[in-house]
């Protein structure tokens, strides 16, 4: 075996992580002996811990062992207790705005002009926003067709992207939460790869009505069909084929011109996540996130129990008091929601980020929000509300990857980057999905689907302002069109989870 | 205009119903002219009702008159207060169970034999459980191919039915009522459209493991495929393709039998209700119902917010005390889940059901009901808990149609009967649905997605024991297999909405 063989993130840790699997008496370090087989991305302890002692990894307190843990002993899950969260009272903000970003090395993209301004498209589709679950059925079929008859005659449009999702009827549609799945329909029926076409499909009788959705101005014979309006299933189809037809015929129009970067708006989310995602994936996105910042662009970060831990670190980047309080906001918004129904942020690491080394929700978390990089927060939004500044914006959402990417899309993203460290297929319809790894292990297991492997950090093939500054380029040759990513090129899309917490009737 | 105008539904009841648009001056009773143009399907005052005076239709109270109504106004939603819901400690059991249920002109279908025991099939499909959406994407890929390639070379099959959710990752899996999704989940897997092959695709790290989703001793190679574990996506592919291969070779082995109707399961539902739903779908379907049962066989009813202010006249109907104990816990969680997301019944009625008629939630309730038909309910089942008796068998779901058609279907109904007033294109992909409409108006809107008409209740061209037995006779043709439901026919298949009432993460 070349290379080290553990690796210490802050001078501070009394922890260091395996960067391939090690046998029990492997030598880690000079005198870090290995007392049982360590498994890739687990952690090994460099001194002995007592019982109650701090276990620190990132240089901060991970939890306090349950046991004594002798020095060379494998830290896993079970060995450390969860520490209290970050106090949300007594946050700084302010105090740690970092000015001297990297400059990035291109100042511009191709992508799509949204007519109705703010930020720019990346793809060019049609998509059908519907009201309400119950039309799902008739519009997939007609999807289907269109896409056989229709789509070959516009060269220029790249797909067409049903908005189906289970909101719209059924639901408590005055409850005191029922504004966050409203507002994230809302806002995907306008996202910028649709052109501002819009084409809304409802049925008729929906608590969702159309005039809810878009708008009563624009939930007009143009863009409205309403099933109960048709004249049976045949009826149906005709209307939705008449007009996807017009509307392609719009799009078919739309051409990419060079544009800053300050039209781009760009998503980070991860999933599958092991203890590397923190220390090359996620660092990797963050450093091509400050270049985007620095290039005038806007990048969201999101996924509340994954920043709670880490939340006192943000609270410190934001660039005023209202920001860092409404950040302080979302995370006791979140606190309670999760209290209500019997669960806290411990319920977030899943089987898959335990296998992966994470031991808790505070490891998980600091690599986590890494992928934000070091730029100031300069605005914080609640779930489903959309951005109005430019530069390093965090966007509350659930951490679940299925809930997370909808509600980042709605926000209007071009691209979402996905950090993942044991592997998911992910992808969404309405906006090309960047898959970026932890290891070389994992993209040697999926080399058609992961689009970009950050595993040379780990190896000392590259350093991480290298793959930071190639993890750039790559997100702006995929927003630009030069090039699609694996979950385009197989055509893998993920449903329209949208977040609802509110009741159903 | 012929034959009557409108409609009472008890000797008690002051209100009629028009059962067609009427104008203002339009005399509907000896000496009771309309005051205003009435809507079809909407209320008409028999008598002056001072303000706080009851408003009564099927015999109940729908509420107090929020103001003086005077002889031929027009009452709807606006008008009347919503009354006080029945009392769940002081509710009665077995006052109320008939014995006289008309005797099925038929005795057996054809059916699958379920190799695990219990209800039979209806249909014979591959399904394909996921214990995370990560999945679906890839999933949904294989299943084109398996649709194309495999399935043409086995005749005795069906279809292929991908369980796509959104549950099973990013989700509190110990959270308090984690166990209804987990339940239902668990339950569609063993579909007995399935023939009791699993076939089960997960990614590798999620929280509802395959364990959690089988069991430990199904969870095996021979049913289950991780994606983790697979050589990309071409990997994927193959492993898939191979596995649907050898389960499809064995359901191509599959024959129906002729069965006993206690081997068969229906659930009844409706969605887009009108206020006709309540005197000619619902009671037709009522009708069917008391024959199935009568015959042996097992009907499930649902909807806890559309039984909720009729649920003492279900009460009365349970066999034992614990029966009508569990049906008062079944509501009072479902008030207690409204209430916690600042909600209550009120929320149900859509803005179809009001345009409907429909004034309130007890009017849509009492009419909703009506489709249990007046046999007594042997069991009560809690969301996800499958049956375990022959009856009439109330099963607490929400009233969403887009959720509580999953939920029902997990139960292992062979064919839905879904009553429908406002109309809406709705089906279930793993299996049939019966779609009742209530007016001849939406079967001339609808024809060729409408299964069943039982307009000619209201128009008396046919009685209600007459269009409940026509009705018995379509559902034993659609369970054999002789006959497609319109969705079916146009492939019109809803997502599968699996009830979550516990927080995601």
């Amino acid at each position: 075996m070349e290379g080290p063989l553990v690796l210490k993130i802050h001078p501070n840790d009394n922890v260091v992580v395996a960067l391939q699997p090690l046998p029990a008496g492997t030598t880690v370090l000079p005198g870090i002996v290995t007392r049982q087989p360590i498994p890739q991305a687990h952690k090994i302890a460099l001194v002995d811990i007592p019982a109650g002692g701090a276990i620190l990894r990132y240089g901060v307190l991970l939890g306090h062992a349950k046991a004594d843990i002798a020095q060379g002993d494998w830290i896993h899950e079970g060995m450390l207790d969860l520490p209290t969260p970050p106090d949300l009272d007594s946050m700084r903000w302010g105090t740690h705005l970092v000015t001297d970003l990297p400059a990035p090395p291109v100042s511009s993209w191709e992508g799509y002009r949204n007519p109705a301004g703010g930020f720019a498209g990346t793809r060019n589709y049609l998509g059908i926003s519907t009201t309400v679950q119950c039309v799902s059925g008739v519009l997939n079929v007609a999807v289907e067709r269109m896409r056989r008859e229709l789509l070959p005659r516009y060269p220029h449009v790249d797909g067409i992207v049903p908005i189906n999702h289970t909101y719209g009827c059924g639901v408590a549609i005055n409850a005191r939460e029922a504004h966050i799945p409203i507002r994230i329909l809302q806002s995907l029926a306008r996202h910028p790869n649709f052109g501002g076409e819009l084409m809304v499909v409802g049925l008729g009788c929906e608590k969702l009505t159309p005039e809810m959705l878009v708008g009563a101005e624009d939930a007009n014979p143009d863009n409205l069909i309403l099933l109960q309006e048709q004249k049976g299933f045949e009826g149906m189809v005709h209307a939705l084929m008449e007009m996807a037809d017009r509307k392609l015929a719009r799009l078919n129009e739309r051409r990419r011109e060079s544009l800053p970067l300050s039209d781009l708006l760009i998503g980070m989310q991860c999933g599958g996540s092991d203890a590397f995602s923190g220390v090359s994936a996620n660092p990797a996105a963050g450093y091509a996130a400050d270049l985007l910042v620095a290039g005038g662009g806007t990048v969201l970060f999101s996924e509340v129990t994954e920043v709670r831990d880490g939340v006192h670190l943000l609270g410190e980047r934001c660039v005023d008091e209202p920001t860092m309080r409404k950040l302080a906001d979302e995370m006791r918004w979140y606190d309670r929601y999760l209290e209500a129904g019997g669960a806290d942020r411990s319920a977030n690491p899943t089987p898959g980020n335990k296998k992966g080394g994470l031991a808790n929700i505070v490891e998980k978390a600091m690599g986590s929000i890494a992928k934000s990089g070091s730029s100031p927060i300069v605005e914080v939004l609640s779930p489903g509300e959309r951005p109005t500044k430019h530069g390093l914006i965090y966007a509350a959402t659930p951490a679940s990857d299925i809930v997370c990417g909808p509600s980042q899309l709605s926000l209007g993203i071009g691209v979402q980057v996905f950090m993942t460290g044991r592997g998911t297929p992910y992808g969404l319809a309405a906006a090309p999905v960047i898959k970026v790894c932890s290891r070389n292990e994992m993209q040697a297991q999926w080399p058609d689907l992961i689009d970009f492997c950050a595993g040379p950090i780990l190896t000392g093939e590259a350093t991480l302002p290298e793959m930071g500054e190639r993890l750039f380029r790559e997100i702006l040759e995929v927003a630009s069109g030069r090039k699609q990513s694996a979950a385009e090129r197989f055509h893998l899309y993920n449903d329209i989870a949208v977040f609802n917490p509110a009741p159903i009737t």
